[in-house]
């Protein structure tokens, strides 16, 4: 062990002398904290909160590099997002890795960098974590899966909250993370290449829930399957219905043209930095104010409304004025999004 | 979708429909709790404690289904106990799985069924999870990783707090998980197949605290790497020595015998249902006779003692007489055990 490894062999996963090294070197380097620090099976720690949230995701998005991102930046972002949409405060994230043997020590380090700076500016902590890995052609190069707790102060926010007379507002434009990765991955030549919108949104949240305590019903960030999905589901819990306007819904040009090419639809692609909340509609204008005044919110809109029938049902008003029935996402649209 | 798919399809990993019906129908069923039942992003719930403990594992061993257990028992039992070996209850599991396309939906269910069953008798909660989709020949059938929190209500334990004068003791039989999985995985004919020791140990950490409250100092679950690597790492985390004498260590004979064919060493092998404690000298009694009256503990044993000298190292009194250093597993001796 006298020189470096350049690949992550199998001996890495083995619990052993490699594994260790592996440990001291990358993760807890990266990610250095008080409560990683003695490398023990478990962090310990003091959490005083009324209420907690816990939320897991694995990300097996492919490739693990894109335009935007990585698969760190994600797997860190999209915890925090799913913490951030219940209402919580992010505050500790675990991280799990299962790498395929053969993986280049660089990408891997590329990747644990991305994820530590993306912890370090949005002011969580990667506290305990495990290392796994596989035979060549068992996995495809990482697949990482973060769980995360948050602190819960505020209301706690659930879609069987939303009632008829609710607004239904998006943060910005829908699709791009969704776009970026499949331009990316069939290597489709753009003028400007569409950048994945992977970022942290529990600032976001923050400011939207400070300025409308009483009136945020649900937020969701729409990843795979897509602000559609997300809706049907929320039409669904709540028993209500919600239309949308196709006219009001903030998609980027290129997003657009890829769409129409490749014959995708925005309404059902992935997100990875945009949230739908639905709010009352006394407090909807002052929910999209706290929005637009956010730099990740500054193309907000309010797209929709929710009444009472069609129960549980999602509609859409057309550009050309007709109004139909939009399900959740049915089979695939593109897999390993994120 | 009229027909019941009986494999696991791209689709189901899509977050749309397919995957709403993934969840209701398969985890939400099985893990049926009040936390899990509203199928947000994200559980919420309130956790009195002065501290909380928090730890991850993926679970990628081969094959998926074993003497003794399988890949989901494995996974609630492996995450259960790296909180209890840290002086935690354990109380919320997450699951998050990454399953390879083709996966058979009844192999699936049986693994689902199995966690339900391991986390409904140990008393603990699968309240969140999530679940991707790769395609064929980009995973192995099924990849589970579990996070745990449990609070901690007695002493915090870590192998900082070792000193000259404690003896180690191990609950029972050494290397039954790695024996189980290697003849199984190698298709090696036994006359009495040993079975993975795959077991919860919550109960039997409990027992042993309230036995020796003051004078646990530290526990592990020697898996991955097994008893020496964890020895080891006590050694170099506490700065003492330890001494183990060979005699001493339990070894199921039908263990004994398949690491002599195949020229493993049962302090290298993992165990799943296992765990070392090192207790003060003054409480090592009381603590023995706790595990030997727990249906878990029955073969535990004092198999040896910490000293000052030489720093770090962990030495091994051999049968015929001699001292020698044991060191960490270095490079792999047995992939995907775990």
């Amino acid at each position: 062990m006298a020189r470096e490894n350049t690949t992550v062999l199998l001996a890495h996963g083995s619990g052993g002398s490699y594994s260790r090294r592996l440990i001291e070197e990358v993760f807890a380097k990266a990610f250095s904290n008080p409560l990683l620090a003695p490398l023990n099976d478990q962090a310990v720690f003091s959490l005083p909160a009324k209420k907690l949230a816990f939320t897991t995701d694995s990300y097996v998005v492919k490739p693990i590099f894109f335009p935007g991102g990585d698969i760190g930046k994600l797997s860190v972002c999209g915890t925090i997002n799913d913490l951030a949409v219940g209402g919580a405060e992010p505050v500790y994230l675990s991280a799990s890795f299962i790498i395929e043997e053969g993986l280049g020590m660089d990408e891997l380090k590329r990747v644990v960098g991305s994820m530590a700076a993306t912890a370090r500016s949005a002011g969580v902590s990667i506290v305990t974590g495990d290392t796994k890995v596989v035979e060549r052609g068992k996995g495809d190069k990482l697949f990482i899966t973060t769980t995360g707790i948050g602190v819960v102060n505020g209301p706690e926010l659930t879609p069987s909250n939303i009632r008829p007379g609710d607004a239904v507002i998006v943060s910005g434009t829908m699709g791009d993370h969704g776009v970026a990765i499949m331009t990316h991955r069939e290597g489709i030549m753009m003028d400007a290449p569409v950048e994945s919108d992977c970022a942290p949104l529990h600032t976001l949240t923050r400011e939207i829930i400070s300025a409308a305590p009483a009136g945020v019903r649900a937020m969701r960030d729409p990843t795979r399957g897509g602000l559609a999905t997300v809706l049907n589901e929320f039409a669904a819990s709540s028993g209500c219905s919600i239309t949308i306007r196709e006219d009001d819904l903030p998609v980027k040009e290129a997003v657009r043209g890829a769409c129409e090419i490749l014959g995708f639809d925005p309404l059902y692609l992935a997100n990875e930095g945009k949230l739908v909340a639905v709010v009352s509609g006394e407090d909807a204008g002052k929910a999209l104010s706290a929005m637009k005044a956010h730099p990740l919110g500054v193309d907000a809109a309010i797209i929709g409304f929710v009444t009472e029938a069609p129960k549980g049902k999602l509609l859409l008003e057309t550009s050309i004025g007709n109004t139909r029935i939009i399900d959740m996402l049915s089979g695939e649209q593109l897999p390993r999004i994120c």
